[in-house]
């Protein structure tokens, strides 16, 4: 069966400074129309940060909509639409994490809200980490820690990684951390 | 540290069908100010349902925003705020996947878009599947597979089921399954 929507006409509701809310009518599967309203979304990347001593770093957030902190990777959205993801994920694992990486492993991409948004976040293991020049960002209030990686898998395992990005990265670096183990 | 942000004035800036989207202006930790768009979310369930051959139930579904289909798990918003997110999954199963089930354990909660929603999706694997009389939507373009479980798992961890609640949803019910099998 063929389950495509098909955009009959398409508007922008809401033009913020950081969402692009959109609303288009749509033909559905079965020829009826009906309204779909969505965020037009850069993309991101996040990354997985794992040092020389096996140590994951994370960030402690606070986040406005939740309005609470949450434990995350280091992430960030896309500036211009012509970014590479790679190139996204080393300028967020400086800024956030005070860090570059010697090597860099694609673990894939998720769609965090796929009922009303179109955002991909492209995920990434980074290993071989030094420190960087490159200080943390002033406007971003963000606190790093390094904990045993496998302490931060367990803990994604449990659902205590709450943030849906993190415990998805965690999870799939996990995978590819055990499977090396396996060789 | 407190990275609390305090709201100084809220407005909502679009009043849609599905997206309630909100403009804060916020007090941040070092006194400044800066403004926060966001979507105020009535909340979701979403559901692992495993039936006693050992399958997951997963639907196959189009989603307007990406523009694609997607593997899912059965899934659902709240109608008001009053519901019990257990009672939203029952539905959702109902609904999305026409069966019922007898035993119910909760996985936790997962917040898929901390930037920019307040959503928290709450998680459960049930089991004990049988057909319930209530036929799936007419208005939802969804379509129902069994697979094996185990399958399912080892999709999400390759990184295969890219819808963020689907994938920490196989994975946190993975994990209850495999803790089961030790003892």
């Amino acid at each position: 069966m063929d389950l495509t929507e098909r955009s009959l006409r398409s508007e922008q509701v809401y033009d913020g400074v950081l969402l692009d809310v959109r609303r288009d009518e749509v033909r559905l599967p079965n020829g009826e129309t009906s309204g779909r309203e969505w965020i037009k979304h850069p993309g991101a990347s996040a990354v997985v940060p794992i040092d020389d001593e096996g140590r994951v770093i994370l960030l402690r957030q606070y986040r406005f909509g939740p309005g609470r902190e949450f434990w995350e990777v280091p992430a960030g959205k896309f500036d211009s639409d012509g970014e590479e993801a790679l190139d996204v994920a080393k300028r967020e694992l400086a800024e956030e994490a005070g860090v570059e990486a010697a090597a860099w492993t694609r673990l894939g991409q998720t769609f965090p809200a796929i009922g009303y948004s179109d955002e991909t976040i492209h995920l990434f293991l980074a290993e071989g980490l030094s420190r960087t020049e490159e200080h943390v960002d002033d406007d971003e209030f963000v606190e790093p820690f390094r904990m045993p990686f496998a302490e931060a898998a367990a803990m994604a395992r449990r659902g205590e990684i709450e943030d849906a990005k993190s415990c998805v990265a965690l999870l799939l670096a996990a995978a590819v951390v055990d499977a090396r183990d396996l060789d």
